[in-house]
């Protein structure tokens, strides 16, 4: 896709691109469950957080994830969307060492339960995985 | 400093290094200011953050920052070691722009309060740094 | 009732009213569930949150329901709760569009995974309710 | 302005409009201070949250506060934003008791600090009308 | 006082009495300083904190204390009642060294920057206990 | 073992001995879990909770429990750490009674959600220590 043609996407489109590069079928499935229940926001979820914030160039992908699992982690009330954000960063390129490391180093800021339950999370991801 | 040199550093060796070169002068006051009062706490800090996770190989102390500042941001209640640890990034070789991309995108898992109070305590770092 | 003979109930009278009012069945159920681990906190239950908080004049208890989904979906450690009190909110005249609403505008100040949570325990209201 | 002129509006329109009525001075103060380290992060906050959330029609602005005064005050760490919306909850016509009593009862789900910090942020916005 | 003549107080009577022992000047300007916008709070504060639970005979003032420094220290979201909570400590025989070893104990369930700023405000408290 | 040897033993062995003490079976389950996930993990968990803080003289078993109950029961997300401590705290002297006041205690500082999850927890571990 060309420079000039994504300046003419609107959010929702390049929201559904960004969302399925990083979430890939979880994303969908977020999406389809709001679907009887809240639609305006699953549309939302693409349009803000994908469509404006993901796809900002400031920050690469990578590093984006880095953040966000580090956050689920140590807020350890989101275990549905770590694991989403899990399989988000294989995804974009994060080993499955660096996401243990990530989890790992939030014992410091979060305490221990948080990296426990995440590393726990973890673990199930890399194993559905390994299938 | 050798490889072989660096295996014979005990924790508060190593986690003193790491701590000097992440948090800088800030890292130093913290260990200063408790020095009266729970002098034993300012040695597991360095030995256990700074000494056992900082120093471990399979993150780079950029992405150790990345996620850092992002949990920080989220969990909103720990405004001294987010001013630290925004100063940190800069140290190891985050920019300006990619800490302030870093707090906006918390705004997607903690809200708007949660990356609004990050951005301005940024904003005091940007600023004491710009004198 | 009269005023007079209001005046006159305990705050437990006032309070198991004001519950099962409010929460019905599933107030009831909470208390009956403390029974044999800690009978007077069940009492307690009763008398502080609705003996004394929920019978006050200065709010009506549709204005309540609605604080209360909207903190229980920002807390987002709370589910069985969140659960009980959309079902309040729909015994006391919130619409199942305005509970829905509630929960939205939590990804503002909260994050989106706490309203995304807190939609799913909704729909899982709304569809028993359906039955 | 018509129905029909609305529908034509942007969210950047519409949510600057939405943020004027419902927080006044306080909503573009936030929106100053923002312009030097995150000009982009202030049009996402008028966008999505005002221009989106707010602007909705499922939920009158009087609900809508009462949600975000109860969600402030039981998150316990957003206190500039609490007051923001204390003042906000007085503009869309909250009474002063009305919003005492939301903040009261907050100490059923999120204890009583909560409730006692989030007292004395609305003693100080309601003293500051009185001048 | 006798038991019987114990038995006979009221909520509030037993909550003045507890309170004024656990936290002596401090729970007393916490009641005035509510007197002008949520008197009928203060009366609860006073009622169910104080009269129900620090009154039960189940644990003794010292463990409650104990628990209380522990969750606000944790939660770290209530400076101000954490410092009153160290002064009660203090008041019902917590030694300063014990205070320090449970602030210190949550950098494991909260992590580093709860016990760190806990820490500080105990420094504050045993700093002004000197003087 | 005398003071001697204890004094030589590392903080892993030391750690080791009152993980064993403290968490029993819970313990080494959690151990066990980690070791093909983050096996480092797990030594640091050992190391600094219990090789360090734990082991410290200044504070009883006892009194660390009562700290530890609190505080995860007023957090609210971890509840399979709360479980374990239940546990824990019954093993180093705390009666069933204890352990339920300092939860009904909590609902007074992070509120009755925080105390009524936490109960069930307890209720579960009780039940289980009957059979």
């Amino acid at each position: 896709m060309t420079q000039n043609s994504r300046a003419k996407e609107s959010r929702l489109e390049r929201g559904t691109r960004a969302l399925s590069e990083i979430d890939g079928k979880a994303g969908e499935n977020v999406v389809n469950a709001l679907a009887d229940v809240a639609p305006d926001f699953a549309r939302y979820l693409i349009e803000f957080p994908f469509g404006d914030i993901y796809s900002r160039p400031g920050l690469d992908l990578r590093a984006r994830e880095v953040a966000t699992i580090a956050a689920l982690t140590a807020m350890g009330n989101a275990a549905p969307q770590l694991k989403v954000h899990i399989e988000a960063g294989l995804n974009v390129g994060l080993s499955q060492e660096e996401i243990t490391e990530i989890i790992m180093q939030m014992s410091v800021y979060a305490g221990f339960p948080a990296s426990l339950n995440g590393l726990f999370v973890a673990k199930e991801v890399f194993a559905h995985r390994a299938d």
